[in-house]
């Protein structure tokens, strides 16, 4: 059985930039599971699997087909007891949920303002119009509006990590001693960026920074596989 | 054995406000463990069990003397077993600490830039200089300039919760389908607010107000059994 997962790509189809795709990424790792990631342009997305999907990540496990992020780790949990967890309990699972929300209401929205445009250039040809057409309504301005704003919001950004640097006083991953799907979550957010954009989120020293290059190197560096965008190999 | 829980209180010594108290109670609630709360003045604090303690909550349970909310959970469901969890798991614990971060540097200093001079007036006499001098000093503004101020942090305070609220659309609590101690973490701050402040934070409808009327009910209404600083039998 090869297990495949739909993720998204831009014009350069090895760049996954997706950041709900890395929390699978690092889920599949962090259980010891094998697949096969095919990345999808946006507009490629609903021609897949007989239109089965219109977002990713997309999981296809056996006879299991699994939409959307979080709901896919439970079903990583759910179908491999025996391996390592990902959310360490019921509990665990149901606070993973304010993680996820965090990460969506605070760093999602912020991250977006700054890497608007570098997202942007960097999708497939195909993809620019429906990308720029579905933004602009969302945002009720052009992308340029948008990155023009950018700074201003880069600037205001570490302080939205505030939660994060001073839980990492108190341990050195959300899951405490080691990662969890907590961690995930946050992580696939700051990966994004990094992939997709130059402009760093972060200026060292900063213990999420340290957070994150620890991220980097979990799971035999999985993360650190893909280039950052601001360098040479993948600029 | 008497359990014993050192608490605050301001003036009206029946006024027991601190919000890490607040979280030890519902916890205590939560396990249905009795207790007796002993209500101090601030400046009381450092008179009682010797000089053992500096901050409250300080419970002492038979042999164990425990300072610090979360520690606290953490010795109630490590004593107490067989009683219901207040985490749900190792995974719950370790991400509560991210609630408790969120809560920490998001929320509260928002409200007690919002209740700062609320809190000095219910203060008893012997507090009020202490209070005076080490907020002022903290904020490097008098009590006054701070509270001048409030307006425009109350009306910023609803988006703080945005985490939460989205949240309330996946599950009734964040600890799932009923509460844990991540609830009552931020339980506490709202509680905080609510009794010794006439300033309501939240403008119903908001999903967030309704989760914390949840709250308010749970262990046969013991918070909702606080009269709110803005209500006749309050005042």
């Amino acid at each position: 059985m090869t297990r495949l997962l739909y993720g998204l790509c831009g014009e350069d189809r090895a760049r996954r930039f997706s950041p709900h795709v890395w929390k699978v990424e690092m889920a599949l790792a962090h259980k010891g599971l094998d697949c096969r990631v095919v990345p999808l342009a946006f507009t490629e997305i609903p021609e897949v699997e007989g239109g089965a999907t219109k977002t990713v990540p997309y999981l296809v496990d056996g006879d299991h087909a699994v939409v959307d992020s979080f709901a896919i780790a439970q079903h990583l949990d759910a179908a491999y007891p025996d391996r390592a967890t990902l959310f360490g309990g019921d509990g665990g699972r149901a606070t993973a949920r304010f993680v996820e929300a965090f990460s969506q209401t605070v760093l999602h929205p912020a991250i977006i303002r700054i890497i608007l445009l570098d997202v942007h250039d960097r999708l497939a040809p195909r993809d620019r119009t429906y990308f720029r057409t579905s933004r602009e309504a969302a945002f009720g301005k052009t992308l340029e509006e948008v990155a023009a704003a950018g700074p201003a919001e880069r600037s205001a950004f570490a302080d939205k990590l505030m939660p994060l640097r001073s839980l990492l006083k108190k341990q050195p991953f959300i899951g405490g001693d080691t990662p969890l799907f907590a961690d995930y979550i946050v992580f696939g957010a700051l990966q994004w960026a990094r992939i997709i954009s130059p402009q760093p989120l972060l200026d060292p020293p900063d213990a999420v920074a340290d957070w994150f290059e620890r991220c980097l190197d979990l799971h035999d560096g999985l993360g650190r596989g893909m280039p950052a965008a601001g360098t040479a190999e993948g600029a």
